[in-house]
């Protein structure tokens, strides 16, 4: 199992002697404490009759219309708020969707690596997930043709491209615009839905948010967003937008699964974006994960073994390393551990076993002086490992 | 779609001159708002780092470990923290268990009436849905057998018995203590797990809770149980008992559905009650609707034409009443809400359209004169319309 390996890595990675570069939890210490609090106890003495009681399974209409000016800052200005779910996180969208629309046997696209509990879900459902090809580039369109065109030969049912295209969970790579638009007309072609998954799209580090596939594409593709990254993810705030008679679905698919969504905390959030300065603050949410990315950059090249090879995100909370000489970072991990730093092994992010000599690093969490601890440790395991096989090998 | 009928049924029952005794909502209004806004602050100053952020797929363990507490007043006392799955209300423990349990074609068995809801769900995952005959005393065990001899000669497969065996929804029927024990005996032979749903358990209107099922058979019963009813809704905070073995298989269905529950939620239910008089409060609610189910019996009493049928609740938020004469509930709604009264009609409560000469009242939600109100209302209308079809008999 994927996903208990990765929950009893966590368990070990939370001692405080350790530098996790394993968990992808947001700095939600950086949130200004005071001001939440008032605000959740705004929202009880003001509108407690609403918010302590039950809601409709899309979703409160106030916080839909926010979410609406949310998405804006991305480039799709056409929502309409009767064409967004609320969900718990954007993980429970991607559940519903995949209930929705997918039957056992049907194929189910993904980057390749992809987000570790997106392969589960598809797999709970019983896909066959299919990764495509990826470079630093994102997603290769001619090699997403090539492989639509070998499953349609194959008689296989495609029928979602799901994909993380900006800051890529755990790539941290970004799909380029012309590449977005060819990837959506060659999905459009072969009748594919494309699942656009985008927690951390408001997190750039150069400047203003790049444009959502979306926003160009409103009939092709169901967008996943979350407040998860840019506020908090203990609230499980997060939404679909889909075309009409997806949305439909989708509301009786969350009426079947939880009736209706906590109303306590889709207004607190909705409170919190009425009356907080939010955009400053995610302003200084990327500053300080800039930081941290620099710091983990910087560290990386200072240290890392020749022929070691790693994305350089541009926003985000992840770094996607591969080691040279058949390493195998599973294999690796618990000297890792004993040299108190953790990381994730590539092999959990693909469906097929591939990724055996890549690991994820996340530079979220951890301070940047702690980041930088964390990948001189681990650049002083992968040396060590590598001394190790090139004795074994002469 | 049952479902959207009941939605646009609720649409116009939220009119304010409408006495709506169709829906299921708590009375919320009854909280401390007060109290319940400085919890949540409290929650947000004294551990905003924890309550913000992710938390485990299985639930927060200090919440785990007052549901327990909670639970015994009920005669479970055997529960461990490690078997309570914290789930966004008792809804998405059932759809997580019939995800785990059910595959297309399997039969739930479950009373009719029943609890709309679960029909949808079991729906979803397209299981075949089998009422058991029941009475005034709950399900009957005599039924139940017969029932199952005879899905065995078909050869179907029976996983679930769904029962809400205390103050049902809809019926308001409670399984007396001699049934519960013939109950679970005649589905431990048959292989056949029992889904024991009770939300209105503590809302007992003769003093003392009675004992859950689960309370004597551990081995046999997955026990679902929710703070929509007893706090509030809009917390969305439910959960599951269950053998380990189902335990186990819940966490990981319930991480594939939504990574982890809102530890916001789940921590400002803990707290509250930790540091309010949560049982006090309880009594209240036993006494605020002890008070509208006396004035709609006693309205119905007063005001029924002969030949009407309804049950007499101890406990919970509804009264189901049959009418005389092949009078369609359904038929008849728009009038009920053209003379300002609402109701549901009974043929939503079942898989296999029976019903349809019931309908289910809620008294939960309107205070005492406003439901009595409304049972004078709908006695007009239904006497009116018992004089329209003896007319057109004769």
């Amino acid at each position: 199992m994927i996903a208990s390996e990765v929950r009893a890595l966590f368990a070990v990675a939370s001692r405080p002697e350790i530098v996790s570069l394993a968990g992808g939890m947001p700095a939600v210490d950086a949130l200004p404490m005071e001001a939440v609090a008032a605000t959740v106890a705004e929202v009880v003495t003001r509108r407690g009759a609403q918010a302590l009681q039950y809601g409709s399974a899309q979703g409160d209409p106030d916080l839909r219309a926010r979410i609406c000016d949310v998405m804006a800052l991305e480039g799709i200005t056409d929502a309409h708020p009767d064409s967004v779910v609320v969900t718990a996180g954007s993980q429970q969208a991607l559940d519903l969707l995949t209930r929705v629309f997918v039957d056992p046997g049907d194929v189910v696209l993904t980057e390749g690596p992809t987000y570790v509990t997106a392969i589960n879900t598809f797999a709970a459902y019983q896909a066959r997930i299919v990764h495509v090809p990826m470079d630093d580039d994102g997603l290769v369109p001619d090699g997403l043709a090539q492989m639509l065109r070998r499953l349609a030969a194959e008689g296989a049912r495609v029928k979602l491209l799901y994909t993380v295209p900006t800051f890529q969970n755990p790539g941290g790579i970004t799909l380029t615009a012309q590449r977005r638009a060819e990837v959506v007309e060659i999905c459009r072609r072969a009748g594919v839905l494309v699942v656009e998954d985008n927690p951390y799209g408001l997190l750039s580090f150069t400047g203003e948010p790049g444009r959502a596939i979306r926003a160009d594409a409103p009939d092709d593709v169901v967008y996943l967003g979350s407040f998860s990254k840019t506020l908090a993810p203990g609230m499980r705030v997060g939404w679909a937008l889909a075309p009409p008679a997806v949305t439909a679905r989708l509301v009786l698919a969350a009426e079947s699964a939880i009736l209706s969504q906590s109303m306590f905390t889709q207004l607190s959030v909705e409170h919190y974006l009425a009356t907080q300065p939010w955009a400053e603050q995610l302003k200084g949410l990327r500053e300080l994960y800039r930081e941290r990315r620099d710091a983990m950059l910087d560290a990386l090249a200072a240290s890392m073994p020749v022929g070691a090879r790693w994305t350089r995100p541009d926003g985000g909370f992840f770094v996607w390393l591969t080691l040279p000489g058949g390493v195998d970072t599973k294999a690796m991990l618990p000297r890792a551990i004993a040299a108190r730093v953790a990381y994730v092994p590539g092999v959990g992010f693909y469906a097929d076993g591939s990724g055996r000599s890549s690991m994820r690093l996340s530079y979220c969490y951890p301070p940047a002086e702690r980041v930088r601890d964390g990948v001189e440790r681990l650049a002083q395991v992968i040396t060590a490992e590598l001394r190790l096989r090139d004795t074994f090998r002469s």
